[in-house]
C-alpha cells in the first residue's frame, strides 16, 4: 500500500515553538473520492500565521487539534484526478497539509501555469503574501506620490512586495529588517530609498526618525512590538497604519505590553486598520493581473528561500521567528521531473 | 481705569494639576481696536483638552507660554464693538480667554440668539463638545441599527451626545462612568442600554462583557487606560473605535504602558481613528442645526454643572480630572443681567 507523510502537531508550544512540538509520521496514502484529487507536494508554505493556529485560541483562522496533521499553502502535482478539469500532471496550488501527499477537492484548488514563471511563486509573490501586500497597499494603506512609506520586516514575503508597490505609487520607502544583507538587497535590488538594520541600531527611534525626516504618512507593519513603538511617534496628519502581522509578539507567553498608542491618533488623526487577505478571496484575479504585470516589467522583484527536504519543515517555520529567511520561506518537497 | 481679572498659567504641572500652577492676575481692561469688540465673559468653559496646552510639548493645540493667560471657550456679552454686526448687547461665543473681559476679532466670534434656548448650551451640548460627538458619531464610528456601541466617560459632554446620537441610530448603547449618579443618568433620562459603574466594578473586563453579549461593533473612547484595554478584546469583525479623548492618561507624568492593541486589529479588521473638532469647522452649520432639532424634539437630553464665581475656575477644571461633573462643565463668571 502507498504510503506518505505527514507533519503533526504534537503539542502546543510555550513561546518559541521547538522541534518536539512537531510529529512527522507515516500513514497511507489518501484516496480521492468523486470531485477529489490526490496532490503531490512540490513546494510547501511556512508562513509566521500558522503560530497563531499552534494555540488553542479562537482567533481568524481555527487553531488546529493537536494530533491532527497541520495544514499549510501547497504547490503541487495532481496525481489521481476524480475531479473534472483537472488531469495528472497537472500544477496546482491550494490550502492543503503538512504532508507529502494530499487530497484536496477540486473546486479549492487554483490551476498553476507552469508556463508563466515558477510554480513556486504561487506560494509568495503570486499567492497568498503577494496578494495580502497587493490588497493592504492599495485598499489599506493606500500609499500616495511624495509620502513616506514606513515598512517593517521589509525583507520578508510581504513587505518586499508591499515597499516595491509603494515605491510605484511615487512613495518614499523606508524598510526596517534584521541583517545587512536584508538592508543591501532593499535599497540595492528593490528601489528602497533606505533601510534601517534594526539588529545593529543602538538608538531605534532615532534611526527611524533619521530616515522620515518629514515624518511617516503610511506605516505598514508586519511586527509589531519595539519597531512600531520606534515609527508611532513619527506619525503625520491623516497618515495610515495597516497592521499585517505583529510576529514580533506571536510567542510571547504572557500579553505583551507597551507604550499606549491611542493618544497620539488624535494628534493626528491617523487611521490604523487591521487587514486579512481571506476578505479580498473574490478579488485574487485583480491582484495576481497585476502583480505579475510588475514582475514581467522588472518593477517588481522578488527572493525565494528554499529550504529543501520535507524533514525540515518544522526547522524553516521555526526559522521564520529568527529572521533567517530573505522573501518567502518554502520547503521543497519533491522535484516536478522525479 | 477700568480693570479685569485673568487666570494666568504660573507654572507647568507635574502629574495632576493643581491650585499652584495658576495665578489671578488684575490687569487693565483691554480696549478694542479697529474690527474688535470688547467681550464681558458670561460663562466659560473647561476641558480635558486643555491639560494638552499647560505641556511644554507640541501638539495639535499650541502649548500656553507660562506667565501668559490662557485660553478657553467663551460665551458673553458684547460690551463695547469696533466690528460692523455686533452691537453692545450681542452674545456671542468663541476662544477667548480666562479672563472676565476679553478683546477679539469679530470674525472669530459666533452670534448666539438667547431665543434658540440656554446660551451656555453653545459651551456644550450646541458648541465645541457636542459637534465632536456629533461629527465622532456620524463621521467616525458610523453606528448601525443593531450594533453595540460602548462610549467611555458617558456622562460627560461629550460622551453623553455621542450615546444618544447612537442609539438615534438604532444602535444599542453601553456606557462607562464613574459613579452610580451617572450611571443613573445615563439609563433612566438619555435611554442607554447600560451603564457600568467602573469605580465599582471589580472585574471591568467581565463587565463590559456581560454588558455586551454579541460584542463591540463601535467603540467612542473619550477615556483610554483600563477602561479601553477592558473593551478591546471584544471588538467585533470590521468594528469602528473613534478615540476622542484618553484623559486617564493625561496626567501621566511617564509614557503610560498598557497591552498591547494591535494584534487584535488583525483578527477584527477593526479600524480604529483619531478626530478632532477642528477638521470639520466648516461644517458646524450642520451639527447645530441637526442637534437643535433633536434637542427640540426632546430625543436629545443634556445637562450643564455649573461653577460659580470666576475665581473657582481652576478648581473646575482640575474637577474633570477626578470625574466629578455630570454633563457639560462650566464656570458661570457673571450674569447676563447684572
Amino acid at each position: 500500500m502507498a504510503e506518505t507523510r505527514q507533519w503533526r502537531l504534537a503539542s502546543r508550544p510555550v513561546g518559541e515553538p521547538t522541534r518536539e512540538n512537531f510529529e512527522l509520521v507515516t500513514v497511507a496514502r489518501p484516496a480521492p473520492e468523486s470531485g477529489e484529487v490526490l496532490v503531490r507536494t512540490l513546494y510547501q508554505s511556512v508562513d509566521p500565521y500558522m503560530r497563531g493556529r499552534m494555540r488553542d485560541a479562537e482567533s481568524y483562522a481555527e487553531p488546529w487539534d493537536v494530533g491532527d496533521p497541520m495544514r499549510a499553502g501547497v504547490v503541487g502535482e495532481v496525481i489521481e484526478s476524480n475531479y473534472d478539469g483537472l488531469e495528472p500532471g497537472d500544477i496546482v496550488a491550494g490550502e492543503l497539509l503538512w504532508a507529502e501527499h494530499a487530497v484536496a477537492d477540486g473546486n479549492d484548488l487554483r490551476r498553476v501555469d507552469p508556463d508563466h514563471g515558477p510554480i513556486s511563486t504561487a506560494l509568495g509573490v503570486l499567492g497568498m503574501p503577494g496578494v495580502t501586500a497587493y490588497f493592504g497597499t492599495t485598499d489599506v494603506a493606500e500609499p500616495k506620490p511624495g509620502d513616506t512609506v514606513v515598512v517593517s520586516a521589509a525583507a520578508g514575503a510581504v513587505g518586499s512586495v508591499v515597499g516595491q508597490l509603494a515605491r510605484l505609487s511615487g512613495a518614499r520607502v523606508v524598510g526596517t529588517a534584521g541583517s545587512d544583507e536584508k538592508t543591501a538587497w532593499l535599497t540595492d535590488e528593490l528601489g528602497f530609498d533606505a533601510a534601517i538594520n534594526y539588529e545593529t541600531t543602538d538608538d531605534l527611534p532615532g534611526a527611524v526618525a533619521e530616515a522620515c525626516p518629514n515624518g511617516v504618512d503610511v506605516y505598514f507593519d508586519n511586527v509589531g512590538g519595539p519597531i512600531t513603538d520606534a515609527v508611532w511617534p513619527l506619525l503625520n496628519v491623516r497618515s495610515r497604519v495597516a497592521v499585517c502581522g505583529q510576529i514580533a509578539l506571536y510567542n510571547a507567553t504572557e500579553i505583551p505590553t507597551g507604550p499606549r498608542k491611542l493618544g497620539k491618533l488624535i494628534e493626528s488623526r491617523a487611521r490604523v486598520e487591521g487587514l486579512l487577505v481571506y476578505d479580498y478571496e473574490n478579488r485574487w484575479g485583480e491582484a495576481l493581473s497585476r502583480l505579475s504585470r510588475f514582475i514581467a516589467d522588472d518593477e517588481l522583484r522578488y527572493r525565494e528561500d528554499v529550504v529543501e527536504g520535507f524533514e525540515n519543515a518544522p526547522d524553516a517555520f521555526m526559522g521564520l521567528f529568527e529572521g533567517e529567511n530573505i522573501g518567502k520561506q518554502l520547503v521543497q518537497v519533491a522535484d516536478r521531473n522525479d
